[in-house]
């Protein structure tokens, strides 16, 4: 760390003493000193103009270790905020973070469904727009909007959705739009990213530890954070676990390939299994109908499982057998030793996913002899994704970091 | 790059330079001052301890561009010297490269088959003692010695070879008993990293490119270079890819699991296959030995199937299909633009491997529609990972990466 620090120009470094601050919770001076390599000189410098900013306040003092009591800092929570959008087909999430990436405000909305793009740009800034007033937010103390999509990214800050039915988004510059439309910066990531990030900034996970997140919703995607950033890889489309092929010779995925992880075992992938066991499918009511129903026939079927449906935990378990395998090539690949599984796919049937994708990594990781992979639940609630999204922003803004090279 | 170098401490500086002066051919002390950050007081001072400490020649002037000539700076490249050993259980490869990673000498002595690791250690040592010997190259010149070996490494040095035959390797610290041996800093790295680093010494691939190379000898491993260094992830393991899995209800693998790259793709699988297709055993000649002879076996299948032998031809080209889709989850899981098929599995059927990893890649890359995949292939002779252990050795003494964390 403090090798980086040094060699930061003077905003990364303000940036990462500031991101010191946060992590530390309350922190002397003295203490940034030794733990950045600055001298104490600098970091005065720096402070000052974190306090004058706003960004840090001065709150008690530590013990005494001879003489004086050091002047404990702790970053001014409320001084900041950072606005998470999770734009999704079927629900449109708003989260406002303060800069500690606490949530204090959450709201949904209808969908992006089959609208226009622009349209629902111009929704979600009018929505963005009421949503500050209504919690008296002055749009400048507001740093920036995080939006998480699913689907491949360009560089441009559009999102190829890579999906069969919003083509019109392959083209589409949400980054640009939604800037003109609010006035604010915005940064686009992929729901994967935005969970992993999500995690980061939750503070279980230490800055030097790399990890994995796999996120579910409709489909399965995975974030990598390695060297406490985001693994983007050539096109920042790194993490891309759903063509992954556990079965060469398996059913035809619509990206071309055969037998991937996205048509074996995503929620779209159990619902459509359930459709053809027809006894299953009448007993727990499932009905074929457009939009948000693959999540909602999915959670039927996972509270089923809970509950001791048989067929219904066959179906859970299938999909969490295979799930299990691609993490564990994933793990292979990557020599991981800590993976997160978060998103709303994991949010009733997490339990036998944890147990399931935990035993294969014990039996059959190709480290296990030299060390264990510990597998944890991360954060399954419907706002994951748009909370993961404001954390994009604030980990852009206060580490040294840079998002997109 | 400027970054990094302004953050690193003073040894580290010394090496970016001495990389940049390398990387460069022929440069500028200006040039240098620009491509490094530094200002062009502390890069005399640098170049001056380079130049005293005969790493570094003056050579010639450049071009004026208004004043004075400037002096251009080469690397002395015969000032020093990296060994890299490939300790194979059927051969054991050495060379001796300049600080450019030109081999100057290679040599091969038998495998270190069944003997104690104590006895092959002793026996290399002997044999590097004789080699520089015979080479007029003073101990004192050699900066280190790099060994590649096949299989887990863990971090005391020691490598966890995860085969069926050679258990007692798995507790032998190789760093420790042949640099006791010969006097010299030695450091471990798996084949297919060291493969990868000797690509990125070749001079082919730019510092800022992330690549893969994929290194197949008898089995098939993975390198990833990720901002100019191997991506070791927590137990410098990563690029496990011989145990990802391809068909979930395959025939078992050693590693526990089913359906691996491993035993469905590498060298050793396709002998095992050609041994229960007896007309083609027989008609190529291939008997049961024991050691060298899956390289062997295996060129001699190769070779048919580049001349034509249909049968032959569909073992190698099942083979190629196998390890396109493992490449393409690599490809989409760190969203790769630069891949080289490297090491010795390659040397005779890397065209038909090439043509179909490239056509899978082509028409299957979750990417595709963002940005191509170049596929190529790396070094394919004997030597090349001990040529790519040499380069270890360069790589930790003249770039400032530091190897194991």
């Amino acid at each position: 760390m403090a090798r980086r620090l040094k060699g930061a120009s003077s905003a990364d470094t303000r940036s990462a003493i500031l991101d010191l601050i946060r992590s530390s919770g309350r922190v002397s001076r003295i203490e940034l000193s030794e733990k950045s390599g600055l001298t104490e000189a600098t970091i005065s410098k720096i402070v000052r103009t974190l306090i004058d900013g706003g960004l840090v306040v001065e709150a008690g003092y530590a013990e005494s270790t001879g003489g004086k009591r050091p002047v404990l800092l702790e970053l001014n929570a409320a001084s900041r905020y950072a606005l998470g959008v999770s734009l999704d087909y079927a629900r449109i999430s708003l989260v406002l973070c303060d800069i500690n990436g606490t949530v204090l405000h959450s709201h949904a909305i209808p969908g992006a469904r089959r609208s226009k793009p622009q349209a629902v740009i111009d929704r979600v800034a009018r929505e963005i727009g009421r949503f500050l007033t209504a919690h008296a937010v002055v749009r400048g103390d507001v740093i920036g909007i995080g939006v998480s999509g699913a689907g491949r990214l360009d560089a441009s800050g559009g999102v190829l959705r890579s999906s069969r039915q919003t083509g019109e988004w392959e083209e589409f510059a949400i980054e640009d739009a939604l800037g003109e439309a609010t006035g604010l910066p915005v940064i686009l990531e992929n729901d994967a990213n935005c969970a992993a990030l999500g995690e980061f900034w939750s503070g279980r996970v230490s800055t030097a530890h790399d990890f994995a997140t796999i996120y579910m919703a409709t489909g399965i995607g995975c974030g990598l954070v390695v060297n406490g950033d985001v693994y983007r890889g050539a096109s920042s489309n790194a993490g891309e676990i759903g063509h992954v092929c556990l079965d060469v010779d398996g059913p035809p995925c619509f990206c071309g390939s055969r037998g991937c992880l996205e048509v074996l075992a995503t929620p779209a992938a159990v619902v459509r299994n359930a459709r053809e066991r027809r006894a299953l499918w009448d007993r727990l009511g499932l009905r074929e109908r457009e939009g948000e129903d693959v999540r909602t026939s999915f959670s039927t079927i996972a509270a089923a499982a809970m509950s001791g449906d048989s067929d219904a935990a066959a179906l859970i378990r299938r999909s969490a057998d295979l799930l299990a395998v691609a993490v564990l090539g994933l793990t292979n690949i990557f020599d991981l030793d800590r993976i997160y599984l978060a998103g709303p796919g994991f949010a009733i049937a997490g339990p036998i996913y944890l147990e399931v994708v935990r035993d294969v990594l014990d039996r059959l990781a190709f480290m296990r002899k030299v060390h264990p992979v510990a597998v944890e639940m991360g954060e399954t609630g419907p706002g994951a994704a748009a909370r993961g999204a404001a954390s994009v922003v604030l980990h852009s803004h206060l580490t040294p970091h840079h998002l997109r090279g």
